[in-house]
């Protein structure tokens, strides 16, 4: 049985893979005709295991197997890639969603709570800049500023739903998160930590906060060779300091914190010019709002330093951490040693729906392993086995939650 | 008399700025329009002070007043400017030997040896890259390849020669090297150590070496978010730790070597994710050959680590430093005492065509201040009462050593 099941998961994988092909290119994003190429198939599949599909308003999908009661257990995750993505990021969850919930409905019936599956969409943000559409509107956290973001077309999230054209006869009113009980999300690790440890199946206890932004150092340009070194504000060295520094302290917080410079832009960049300004993106995570805050102090210190460089800063609104549900964390623990699953707990270091999720209701996630932890790239992978260990999990926690 | 000499050359340096003018630009590259109209300025400035012009088979221009010895004192700069440069920087060595070798002859008559003022053609390496053709050239050091070297539409130094079309009638025999007993050049400094010195001029003990080329840090790409640090090899991180341990190293020298990455290429260059890899110019100069060797080993040394990075170096042939004449400078620390002028003595720590000429014969430079320390730009800029101290104190070396 198991295998079977396994066998369709994998199916379903590569069919919808194939959706989001354009050319030599593997993109599926919002409201395009991949999403809907996608979209024919998540329908068919929810039908075929007999969960009523239906729409909300932002174009979410939903499979539905009423309840007893009212409470709804709701599981899935996104249906959209990122530009130039693989094969697991988001649509895994989904997949193992819909099979876990049809295969139970076979075996066990009407379930006591209503569960629900559902695919989110523009999650990574590839196609409209904020990303977490779906969540946001299930969430009633989309504004009017969001809905009027444009595409690199210029359409904006509004017309591009229009446009999208989805069925009126199958969009009905976004379940109530007041009646969510829980949400389950299953997600590919998208790191190496669970590889490199040896385990199983993660456990996440939390999501990352993310402290984003630029920081420009203005020094003095001139003349490499006729400025001697204690004449100069030299912007890159001033950098290469500061990146020193955060990266020292940042390594004192072990596994609490992750702090990443990966844009650098120097001006003007000539190999004989002693730079006019360096510009440093930061991006600076952790499961601690205190560590987050304090990594703000940080970065904000450099504008009171009298140090003859000029510090211009600019900061992303601030992502907070999101605690997952510890009693359902307890539940997996219980279910990952039963299924002699060896697990880690670990928190989450990418962000995910379950972030926006949290903020409503108890939240949990499932990892399953990343082959070299590779993601957002065509050579994202997770092995079928792995895979396997991970549905198996859902589909117990889904079956005590909602069964 | 003095105010008029000034005066003459003020007008000559803004006669010749004007030749460079490309519209919204200023460059007088070698052997282009603009270069034309510049030698025709100073063919016919030359003319007027009584010196005889012809020209080498490079380009380089000469102006001659025959002395009663066969020996010959050389003094001069470069006609050619970089792209978007300024009015001073090689122009004001090549007028204010003109004004100085004119005036000297018309005040004293015959030298004791044959003065020769020169107008070497592309010292900046602003059309061909490699730079100091003219002054290679007169040295013997112009190799096939060089000739060979193609400008951006892939016109060589051979062809554009030939395409300058010099006048056959004027072009004689480079005088030889042997011949020449000395050499000096006025220039401006280019970098601010007189102006924050406050000295009036400066006496060039030594023209800096220098260690150029690139060092690529690969690392391993990864996601900023799902990689914890102590997994990671994020060649920024890297490359930050290089920067900040070469300026310390480079500190401990003082003045005696300078330590620039000036331009740096991270790719992909995206916030959320750790780079692949760090691309870093290295630009360090120094009087002191046992300085650049051991910078040169410092950077060596990388490619021994076994840190988990990949380390690809490219190193461009070493310019080695130039010492000036020492009796040449006591000469002028003498002229200047008699001038009343305050100077200091300094080296060079961008490069000139002394530093060629120095490996064949005496050498010496005078530096005027660059206000700012400015150069290679349209704002670069030298007081006219300063100029007036360096032409006196050209005059005078010029007067004990030739007449």
């Amino acid at each position: 049985m198991h295998n079977e099941e396994l066998k369709w998961i994998e199916n379903a994988l590569n069919s919808l893979h194939e959706t989001g092909r354009m050319g030599d290119l593997h993109w599926r994003a919002t409201y395009t005709e991949e999403d809907k190429k996608g979209l024919k198939l998540l329908e068919q599949w929810m039908q075929e295991k007999n969960l009523e599909i239906f729409y909300d308003d932002i174009g979410n999908l939903y499979g539905k197997i009423e309840g007893e009661q009212d409470k709804i257990v709701l599981t899935g995750s996104h249906r959209d890639t990122v530009k130039n993505g693989g094969r697991y990021d988001g649509a895994l969850g989904v997949i193992c969603a819909i099979a876990a919930a049809g295969s139970l409905y076979a075996e066990l019936g009407k379930p006591k709570k209503s569960v629900e599956v559902v695919a989110f969409c523009e999650e990574e943000g590839s196609r409209f800049l904020s990303g977490y559409l779906g969540s946001c509107y299930l969430t009633g956290q989309l504004s009017d500023e969001i809905m009027q973001q444009r595409d690199v077309e210029g359409i904006t999230v509004t017309e591009a739903i229009k446009r999208a054209g989805f069925d009126e006869n199958k969009t009905k009113k976004a379940p109530q998160m007041s009646d969510v009980e829980r949400f389950v999300e299953l997600h590919i690790e998208q790191g190496g930590v669970l590889e490199q440890g040896g385990e199983q199946v993660g456990l996440v206890t939390s999501i990352v906060g993310l402290l984003i932004g630029k920081i420009i150092i203005g020094g003095h340009q001139n003349h490499a060779g006729t400025t001697p070194m204690n004449l100069r504000k030299d912007p890159v060295t001033r950098a290469a300091q500061f990146i020193v520094d955060m990266n020292k302290w940042a390594m004192t917080y072990g596994e609490d914190i992750t702090c990443t410079f990966g844009e650098i832009q120097v001006s003007p960049n000539k190999s004989n010019v002693i730079p006019e300004s360096v510009s440093l993106s930061f991006d600076i995570r952790s499961t601690s709002s205190d560590i987050l805050q304090e990594a703000e102090e940080r970065i904000k210190a450099l504008e009171q330093l009298q140090d003859g460089f000029n510090y211009t800063l600019e900061f992303m609104p601030l992502d907070a951490p999101a605690q997952m549900d510890e009693a359902g964390l307890k539940m997996l623990e219980a279910a990952a040693k039963e299924l002699d699953l060896s697990y880690r707990k670990m928190h989450s270091g990418a962000g995910h729906d379950s972030q926006i999720i949290a903020q409503k209701t108890k939240t949990n996630m499932i990892f399953v392993p990343s082959i070299g932890g590779i993601s957002h790239s065509p050579l994202e992978y997770s092995k079928i086995e792995d895979i396997g260990r991970g549905y198996l999990l859902l589909k117990a926690f889904l079956r005590e939650i909602a069964w």
